[in-house]
């Protein structure tokens, strides 16, 4: 039998949940993941590469390669190499300290891009260094900027609605994102990724950052032609807890922003944790208009913190993704 | 039949020239690889990295790595990404380009030292990452600095000796080294290194820059005493040609300089390209001299330039070290 393609979108530490958790899923399924990640990030180590030096952000690439990372020690410490970031050092004789803060992943996931001329060349080749278990794509060749409109971005100024630009700045923006763009307005689709939504059994949101994870996909015009027109199921795995960009988005809220940002958009399946759902009429009926049905379950680490707990996750999605259709 | 035990010691082109040399052995004989390299270098991406944030300089483990990096495409790529270096970027808002010139290995090598605690342990990761058909290991887990008592360093004043500091200005140096000295003055050997001699069946040294990849190694005490008393045969592989720090040193000179360095040393062949030997009466009174044969073989390139061809070199110590004790 053929396995499974899943997609999973997303960056960040929402994405590599999703694709920790898709790993614990297997062997029980048979699973082929792909994940798509956004590339508007501009801050930390990422943000400095890309504004020195142009490319895109490797930071949340970083992150799925190594949330796919195979499970042999060689490949593990090789993982851990990716994410280990240069310390300070007191700097050279000029003060200059210019490794200080990067992720080593970051620096080889750019000069592979250097060397090899082309981002998913490079991104197929740092996966067979880690021995993924998956395909790790950027949802553009491109990076992307990010802008929102805010209302009470300055506290002081409650109605006032002002243009915040960056994606670091939308994520810890005190307002509320009135609306959200990108920069380009319609970045191509990285062709790769097209293919594998096209080919997809399953496609899965979040869970992530919604304003500068989860929706960026939904607005590159050729991702959200391919998203609509798969054949593919589709799942949105509901955050645990409010980020920062989304105070006063309830969870009905983000499943709004999915019909606002795509509006053919359907949707099959919308997992959330039994506990952070809250009212769960609320969610089921937001579920219901995106034509999908509400699928509660225990998928939070136990210790109180807003995190998913990847093998909770992973033994939620197994009888949803393993459902015949 | 055990493996024949074969520790190639310098640092640089000519070590690589070696490395790759004894691959070409491979598989008429079953050789067991390990290379000891200089930890002196100084410059460039090294020296930057050396000045700037401490540790070993990675230029010429790195060199090594990637001379045995396997031949699997995907490992072949990754020694390519070890060896590439970041290009020139424009700078940021601040004209800062910290990463151009760096070699993508040698912030590998420096991130794995970091995030695993030590030099050694780092190589043998690297070196897995690369499919390494041997083993790298430095001459001393600390840096080392080379200084030369120079005469004639300054061109107006041919006679007037003085100290030039550092492997790059010892190597690029206009005058003529009368002596040669290692700070500190007695750096520990690397453990590993000394057990590999005293269990091989080979020492190879050369070819390379005399002054700054060969006799450094002459001047660890440690692995001073591991070379001599180690029940292997030894051999040197002359140079093809004068480097700037040795001109004026001819052939027998080089032999000279390694009983000068190491009176104890014994030596069992020294191989020579036929051409390039000039005078061989006298190259082979100097081998005699050390106790060792002469052997002549053409193991150049063929298009003039000073270089040894890695595949007539490989013929050549085929004979040598395949040969019975």
């Amino acid at each position: 039998m053929n396995p499974t393609r899943v997609v999973a979108f997303g960056g960040g530490h929402g994405l590599s949940a999703s694709l920790r958790a898709l790993r614990h899923c297997v062997p029980g399924l048979d699973l082929d993941i792909t994940a798509v990640v956004t590339v508007g990030d501009d801050g930390g180590s990422s943000g400095r590469l890309r504004a020195e030096r142009g490319g895109l952000p490797p930071g949340d690439l970083r992150q799925a390669l190594v949330a796919l990372a195979g499970d042999h020690p060689a490949t593990r410490r090789s993982a851990a190499l990716f994410q280990h970031r240069f310390a300070a050092a007191g700097g050279g004789p000029d003060g200059a300290d210019s490794l200080a803060g990067h992720a080593v992943g970051n620096l080889l996931l750019h000069g592979l891009t250097e060397l090899l001329g082309d981002p998913v060349v490079a991104l197929d080749h740092a996966g067979a260094m880690l021995g993924a278990v998956g395909r790790v794509l950027p949802m553009s060749r491109q990076p992307v900027g990010i802008e929102a409109q805010v209302r009470g971005a300055d506290p002081d100024r409650p109605d006032e609605v002002r243009t915040v630009r960056g994606q670091h700045q939308v994520a810890v923006t005190a307002g509320t994102v009135e609306s959200l763009r990108l920069t380009p307005a319609a970045p191509a689709a990285c062709a790769e990724a097209v293919t594998a939504v096209r080919a997809a059994d399953w496609l899965i949101f979040g869970p992530g950052s919604w304003y500068t994870s989860v929706l960026p996909h939904l607005l590159v015009p050729g991702l959200a032609d391919a998203i609509v027109s798969s054949p593919a199921r589709r799942l949105v795995t509901l955050n645990l807890v409010a980020e920062k960009e989304t105070l006063g988005l309830s969870l009905p809220d983000h499943l709004d922003t999915l019909r606002r940002y795509l509006p053919e958009l359907k949707v099959d399946m919308v997992l959330a944790d039994s506990t952070a759902v809250g009212d769960p009429v609320a969610v089921e009926r937001a579920a219901e208009s995106l034509g999908a049905r509400l699928v509660l379950a225990p998928v939070a680490v136990t210790d109180g913190t807003p995190r998913h707990d990847p093998a909770a996750l992973g033994a939620a999605l197994v009888p949803v993704l393993g459902a015949d259709r």
